[in-house]
């Protein structure tokens, strides 16, 4: 195989995953046939199945897509925004709030759309989709460590960035099943309320020691 | 019409209704096909074009469904757990655990699934999913209200039932995920620090004005 059909080839493999993965994303994965997507790739049939032998195989490219995609996507656009720790944490999540709005309510979070249409019968794309999760867990919670000196000292990092990371899951299904932006707004405007109370315990507490 | 036939009819869209509930639940929408709920249901394909014309009017009559199944299941049996309005409110959240424990991750909560599945072109069903939400958050609104006395005054009953609501769903998605109760109790036990720091504010904030 010389460098020409090698880089043809990858290139083809790209298109066919970017096919899949906005396919996948607007109309979920279980509406999404294969023949579609060679059509949107302009691909032909013999050239997927030689990526992808079955439909899993090319969701589980699309998630492993997704893992590349987390920190100049998600996580750069919104730690530009701010030097603030608890800033940056808001505007990733400011950051879904932009998209449903781009596309008038029909995109969320492509991570959790697929986490409720995947079962257990795909292992494969499951432990993808977790891994997906985890590290966006991981950002998050490194932000909520950055800001220890403002937080109280009992509180754990890694189960408040969870639960970050569920309040955002369900505040986008809220938003596009409302279309609208208020059950978003009011879930993380709480969210927001439950971090200011907590930074403003830690400086009461501070403040008691000196006195 | 007699009774009987009346009858008749009623108990066979009943039992249409319940076989594609089942269905959409265990399964999703978009993954059933109408030949499996005729079958399920032991109906024929008259009966049930007769009573839905479109898989979307069986989908609004199951989200009708779902509307008078709010109070006899997932309400009534959380709320004979407990006197204490704040214990009700978890009692409601820690059925979905049971629900995920009995059916080993399969099932969460039903309207989730289905918000994430329908779309912009589904309107009447939209609207139903929408209702089915808002009965949710109402019933835990009254409960953040029956315990007004020991929160911050400035809390806001509807906007912290919105957001128990969207932690609830992502809590419970992201257990689906994981297969494992690991991320659904983070996220759950930080949703209960969080309302036992607004009872220890207001309590606090009591013990201030008697001293």
């Amino acid at each position: 195989m010389n460098d020409q059909s090698t880089e043809t080839k990858a290139a083809t493999r790209e298109r066919i995953v970017e096919a899949a993965r906005d396919l996948f994303f607007k109309q979920g994965y279980v509406a999404t046939g294969v023949a579609q997507i060679l059509k949107v790739s302009n691909a032909n049939s013999g050239s997927l199945y030689y990526f992808f032998p079955s439909k899993e195989d090319l969701l589980v490219a699309v998630l492993e897509k997704y893992q590349t995609l987390l920190e100049p996507r998600v996580l750069k656009p919104a730690f530009e925004r701010s030097d603030d720790p608890i800033e940056k944490l808001f505007a990733v999540l400011e950051g879904y709030r932009l998209l449903l709005e781009a596309t008038d309510f029909d995109l969320g979070c492509p991570i959790g759309n697929l986490a409720l249409e995947v079962s257990n019968s795909q292992p494969a794309a499951r432990r993808l989709i977790i891994e997906n999760f985890k590290a966006w867990c991981d950002a998050i919670r490194r932000l909520i460590e950055d800001a220890a000196d403002r937080l109280p000292r009992d509180v754990e990092a890694d189960a408040l960035a969870t639960h970050v990371l569920a309040t955002m899951e369900g505040s986008v299904m809220l938003a596009r099943a409302y279309r609208s932006f208020e059950p978003f707004d009011q879930a993380i405007n709480q969210l927001k309320d439950y971090i200011v109370r907590l930074t403003r315990e830690r400086s009461r507490r501070i403040k008691k020691r000196r006195r």
